[in-house]
């Protein structure tokens, strides 16, 4: 890997920024796991990751504001920072709103989500160092998507599944309004890579 | 506040589209104080709001295609005003889904959601005229942030305050509809905060 | 019609993707029409028209980094693209929804639902060889804008219609899903035309 002195402050900080994507995602599956009365710590740990998050973007943008030079254009690095900022907000939600409304079980599917949503935290951590060569990142990109395709997939089984004959039409409410954050944070990170196939093509 | 002359119909236009919010915000907040019969006519009034917010962003875009100097780039004035247009448009549809669902009772959170709203409209509406000076309204776009944030963490506990064991499923959906409005509606706030953010980054 | 041969392939290729959403929206139409059993197959012609402007949209990106002329900015060619995609994303959930929660009937309001997507897929397919004249395109993007209007008053009332005392709560969520793709759908032509209106400003 090779960072160019101009503007690496910023591969760091936006590296930072997707490594706390990691350990959202990590938490949140960690918070799937465990029985209904442990999920509340849980959810007070990523949501003082996702104040971290915050803490990173408020950085990013500071920086923006006093550097002469910045590696891409400013708007686009802005962008990122609020477009992966955005990924630890329906994180963050999911694992609230399964706290707040007392979530009895989550439904059948979810680990299937919450496998992708760390491997596109992976993806997307390991592609911001590679920032300073942009044109490589194609397989990152092609993969998001193809998670984004397979979340997306998942969750409509999950729907279907929850909207059987004969369920509590509050209780599938509820659990929809949940499991919807899983889906929003795979599109979260389609986004995410939009941006940088953005810049990637703004480069070429 | 100093106002460049080239291009300052901008901003004056930009200023009274805002100024439509303060008064939108306004309605749907006396609407859901008022009695269920009188809601239809405080919607009708806030639909005409929306109408003539519509007739100030065709006059924009208008302006945009025959002016030969713009204080910004066109499309970041263009972005701007669809923007507050939005915000318009989910306040219009709160009025107009309360009346049309004949929603019985607004739940408890209702009258936090519009102080925010209100407060949202009002430094959205003070910021425009300050655009010419776009480096300082940062104060204002950390408000807007705090208040999404603020009305995020109202909502949530409006739905779980819903979502309570033995509630009716149907009328849970209908007032979750209705009340989801007022959480996109400050959203669309923040969104209009972001443009101006990208504008002053732009331009520093 | 006149084509200027510099980049007049990205012409083609967004005529053909918009072609696609003109076939889309009719085999939606064919599905809301046609018997529980039989909607499946349907369906899944209609998702092999969404692979097919999935490949159409990759074509455009590899055409971008491999050109150096383009007609228009890059990022506005690639978002565009990017917008078309979206739409027959949500008109696929549609078809997919409806046989995944084995939809009993499509409620009223369905008819006048899809004639205003089959409206919106044909003025888009018709918009899109005339980019090359982008400033005459001004009546494309008002009555694609009028069409969401209609779509958005129409979906209200649907929804309006299905929340009616003594309607079974787990029925209404279903129906409401399916039917939200539809609003969705609309949605994004709108968001289509936004791009060649920005595309339209930039160039004016």
């Amino acid at each position: 890997m090779r960072i160019t002195p101009r503007g690496s402050q910023f591969f760091r900080l936006l590296t930072d920024a997707a490594a706390n994507l990691v350990t959202a995602t990590g938490l949140l599956r960690e918070l799937t796991e465990a029985a209904p009365q442990e999920r509340e710590a849980i959810a007070g740990r990523l949501h003082e990751v996702e104040h971290a998050g915050d803490d990173l973007t408020h950085t990013i943008m500071v920086e923006l504001n006093s550097s002469f030079v910045t590696p891409f254009d400013r708007e686009d690095i802005q962008t990122l920072a609020a477009r992966v900022d955005d990924v630890l907000d329906y994180l963050d939600t999911a694992a609230d709103l399964a706290v707040l409304y007392r979530l009895d079980t989550f439904p059948p599917g979810t680990e299937l989500l919450l496998r992708v949503l760390c491997r596109a935290a992976e993806i997307t951590a390991e592609s911001m160092p590679g920032l300073a060569k942009v044109g490589e990142l194609a397989p990152y990109w092609i993969e998001v998507n193809e998670l984004e395709n397979e979340a997306d997939r998942v969750y409509r089984r999950v729907l279907a599944h929850l909207f059987q004959p004969g369920a509590d039409a509050l209780e599938v409410l509820k659990t929809k309004e949940v499991m919807e954050q899983f889906e929003l944070a795979a599109d979260a990170f389609e986004h995410v890579a939009d941006v940088v196939q953005t810049i990637a093509v703004k480069e070429s």
